[in-house]
């Protein structure tokens, strides 16, 4: 392998999110990466997407690209639902670099992981308002029936920590119980943060629907994706080294809470970048 | 009185919050000063506040007072808690008009309700972390002790149209139990929202507590001001004038369909202001 070639490799991957619910791709891309050095930028001062228009998005999108450029990245990740939703093509554009979103892998599982071709998708109101999901699916599978559901307190409900609690299962009841009388046997679960009520939502639907987490789904992809183009690192990272370095666009304790409750290491902080500079 | 007298008074009331909780004072000024023009500026491009530091909500408050000032306002109302408590001072210098934050007169309300001297205070964690009440009633009633409670779920709560329902009373028990065990005889919503629950809140904490609503603290303050600065708008409105107007940084469907939820008129939109441009 040449020496150009190796720099290259060596390069970090970029991956950003509206806030913390990122942090749940990231951890899959530790598990599945584990010799990349990752970046990941989180926009605290401006979370949450969900409630935003398109126009918003994107441009919030775009200064997130411009600033992951400036740290010479070799992929971006978008982790979030609602960009990947919203503005995939636009970050393409703008980063000419490798882009993956979180929408397209979790779509090509539900796809493969269907029997009955009846899927749900749960999210934010602008994901599932956006339709992104069904557009995905009916691409790879034109027959299946696309259910979707928002669900605007899971993400609050995730951050005060109410994984596995009463109230949270009484909420997904309620959510879900539409969902279930469709006959539905897989479920997206399409927002970043969902993933952490795994086991609750699991518990509500039942071992008959297949829970498909994309946040996994997207880590494969871009192993696979990297391995196509010859870009991935095998180089150890020196013992020294830091190899994953977290931003946000403003300093909240929150933060570094929420992701050391999620990452199996210790944060000890995240930069402060200011985004609307980019 | 003065033509130029008139001129004055007729000009309208800017209010201003991160989002849509403002519209519950708003509510209360339609209520107590029912002859102003009212302003409504709603940051949804940028919401919450509570989770951002008091660098970036100075920096938004001062663009959101740029703006209210284009509209030629005569006073402004910081409908938002977080801002209020976090810049006030910083709005007051740049408005160069008189300003009035939700705080001070839900401080004043609690000190003069409290018999035991004992008060708690719930908000989001911003306005809680940031001790502004304590700091408010110490200076007016040094003797009284102040027991704070950040309640993260319940303005998502509120927004989903929970306000009187099981999940809200088992969440608001266990974020109120503490409280209600210091013995405190008087409790201030500190945050706009928060009178949406106002039923649910009541009913845990029992009939001893007295509620203290800052929305309508504030716009009893604010037709004091006015009157004492012979501001008060005394004029009728014409009947094909719109006294209202609601402005908003996105253009969130939320925001009409919340707002119609809780001011008695029919609100058929909002205009969207590129507020980074103030």
């Amino acid at each position: 392998m040449t020496e150009e070639k190796t720099q290259e490799n060596r390069k970090s991957i970029g991956v950003f999110d509206s806030g913390v619910g990122g942090l749940t791709v990231f951890r899959e891309l530790m598990n599945c990466l584990p010799m990349e050095r990752l970046i990941y930028f989180g926009d605290t001062a401006r979370v949450p997407y969900g409630s935003k228009s398109r126009e918003t998005v994107t441009r919030y999108s775009r200064q997130i690209v411009r600033f992951l450029r400036t740290r010479d990245v070799k992929a971006i990740v978008v982790a979030c639902n609602t960009a990947s939703a919203m503005a995939l093509d636009e970050i393409e554009e703008e980063a000419s670099l490798p882009c993956i979103g979180v929408v397209k892998p979790g779509a090509r599982a539900a796809a493969a992981a269907t029997g009955n071709n009846k899927i749900g998708v749960i999210g934010t109101e602008a994901t599932i308002h956006s339709g992104i999901y069904e557009r995905f699916i009916s691409e790879i599978a034109p027959e299946a029936e696309i259910f979707g559901k928002a669900c605007p307190l899971f993400v609050p409900l995730a951050e005060e920590g109410l994984w596995e609690d009463p109230v949270t299962e009484e909420i997904a009841r309620r959510y879900l119980s539409d969902l279930l009388d469709t006959g539905i046997d897989t479920l997206i679960m399409g927002c970043t943060h969902y993933p952490l009520l795994k086991k609750t939502i699991g518990r509500v639907l039942g071992e008959e629907v297949t829970l498909v987490n994309p946040a996994f789904e997207t880590a494969r992809a871009l192993k696979e994706e990297l391995s196509g183009r010859g870009l991935i690192n095998d180089e150890p990272i020196r013992m020294n080294e830091n190899a994953f370095t977290f931003f946000v666009s403003d300093e909240a304790d929150k933060f570094r809470h929420f992701a050391n409750s999620i990452l199996p290491l210790g944060i000890l902080g995240a930069r402060k970048v200011d985004i609307e500079r980019y």
